[in-house]
């Protein structure tokens, strides 16, 4: 086991409110590490609208989802939070008051006073292809995301998939494998032009094999694949061989190991104290759409809000020992100091 | 008395929390007027910290009090909201369920099936000089603003202070006034250079007058002023005869009215239901600074917050024919053809 990473504050989810409590958090002097499932920050503005426009931000008549994690990531860089991109909480274990052991699905484990659930719908979670028998081959020879490029070296690979995870994999791995086989049920691609250019040109050259058609069933044993049989609009099959595949389906929500950690919850949303925005556990808080309450509205200025009085609370578990003393960045040197612009 | 206003909401005060309500509520098309002592909109960001950076609104990592009123107007102006400016709620009659009808001290009358109190720490009222015997002379020849320019034509106007509000009326008043008499206790001026300047080349050229000391009687009767006397600092006493006076001595914050109307408080602040932001009266709401609740914290955000939660409830008053669908800008057409970007 790596070694154990102590913190203030583990946040579940760098989405939008998970990035503005790291600045709510930062003025009381309590810091944060992040832990988000996606291999980037921003959460469903990220990963679902970067690039729509978001019109009810209040004080922004218009930005993207993409713009406005900037934004919030520029308005949290004084506070340097440590972010853990591409994995998932699984385990939490109570060892103080409040004292919580956190585990990760990278093998990571926290100790944290505070935990902030901030996980939006859930985790995003690869959508698994409709292939019967494809679990025994999971994490063994079939991936839904490429952790180490490495892997993948000399190896016969079948990539599934039209969009631009399926493209930017093939193309990045192409290099590297021995042989990289696309699939993708008709020949019409949704991903970057650019990038579906480049990928026929390789199937030009020789160089790649593209398959139009669905796949029919998977050969092998003991989790590992040996080959697919892809079956095209005639119901003509082709077997390829292959040593591993990366089906690349998009993302659903799941709210994930979460749901076992005994919190009162009412319909997959946790429920929260709104004058803390804590669980039923102590020091465990849950802000955002994750949360529910009477009232609530799933917008983003509800989980700033919500974020706010959360780090006010969590204040009295982090430094017991303080007072907090309410102050406004407009006219407070001491928070002006922390902002770095004083 | 004139034609009585309707509109579905009218929000006291016209602070970045006032402002932003009109977005949410114009949302679920839901017409508000605004009321706020102030002449211009903004509130305490415009009044008391126009050119101070703001840290803490969320997604925008600086913003000057003004910059923050002007992306708020632009983010409303899609739902044209009518503003009375330099104005005060006054009273308030219950005479529907729920209809109020709500005076000003304009005189003018609104019928609104909703009210929002916005009013962070109160009205901005002028503090009132330490000159003895004043009352009976205020709002008769002794004026702390300009409402029409015109009632001083021709007069004999003596203006007090050093600040911006002094020397722009100074400025203002000096073309059509008979003669402008500025007294400032001491020979420094707080506002700004340029207008400082100007004054000072009037008084040169004998347009006007400056007097350097303190007022230290009145002489008048039934209201009417007819002189003033000035004392400089060696305790010398100077006659200056006048017509009206108008004192700048800055604004001060009280909650004016609003506490003759019946709502539950607690130590100068509004109680609400913190799943509406709704007070003990039926369709009275209060939302940013001036309301309190178990852990409320007075931030901007908040009142944002507020001002949504506030939004649907108001839409069951407004609109209780309708049922309320929530939808987000981001996806919404229909939220977008209100906004006017699609």
């Amino acid at each position: 086991m790596s070694e154990t990473i102590k913190t203030d504050v583990l946040i579940v989810g760098a989405g939008p409110c998970g990035l503005f409590a790291v600045f709510e958090l930062g003025l009381l002097d309590i810091k944060a590490h992040l832990v988000d499932i996606l291999d980037k920050v921003g959460g469903q503005c990220a990963e679902l609208y970067p690039e729509k426009p978001i019109y009810d931000i209040p004080g922004i008549p218009e930005i993207t989802g993409q713009g406005l994690t900037q934004s919030l990531m520029a308005q949290i860089k004084p506070f340097n939070p440590t972010f853990h991109l591409g994995e998932m909480v699984t385990g939490i274990e109570n060892i103080g008051d409040p004292l919580y052991r956190v585990t990760t699905t990278a093998g990571k484990t926290f100790e944290t006073k505070v935990v902030v659930i901030a996980a939006g719908g859930g985790s995003f979670q690869p959508k698994r292809p409709p292939i019967e028998g494809i679990e025994p081959y999971e994490e063994k020879s079939v991936f839904y995301a490429v952790r180490k490029m490495d892997a993948f070296r000399d190896k016969n690979i079948v990539i599934v998939g039209g969009g631009d995870s399926a493209l930017d994999w093939t193309l990045n791995l192409h290099p590297i494998a021995k042989r990289v086989t696309l699939v993708h049920r008709r020949d019409d691609f949704r991903g970057a032009p650019d990038s579906v250019n480049k990928m026929r040109s390789l199937v030009a050259s020789g160089s790649m094999d593209l398959r139009i058609g669905q796949i029919a069933s998977l050969e092998g044993g003991d989790g590992q694949l040996e080959a697919i049989s892809v079956k095209d609009k005639d119901g003509k099959l082709d077997r390829v061989a292959c040593d591993a595949m990366l089906p690349f389906f998009g993302l659903t929500m799941k709210l994930g190991p979460i749901s076992d950690w005994k919190l009162d919850m009412d319909d997959e949303l946790v429920k929260v104290d709104v004058s803390t925005f804590e669980t039923n556990r102590h020091g465990i808080f849950a802000i955002g759409d994750i949360n529910t309450y009477p009232g609530k509205l799933k917008l983003i200025l509800s989980g700033f809000h919500e974020g706010a009085l959360m780090a006010h609370r969590a204040h009295h578990y982090v430094h017991p020992e303080k007072r907090l003393v309410f102050q406004y960045t407009t006219s407070s040197t001491s928070l002006q100091k922390k902002l770095g612009v004083a």
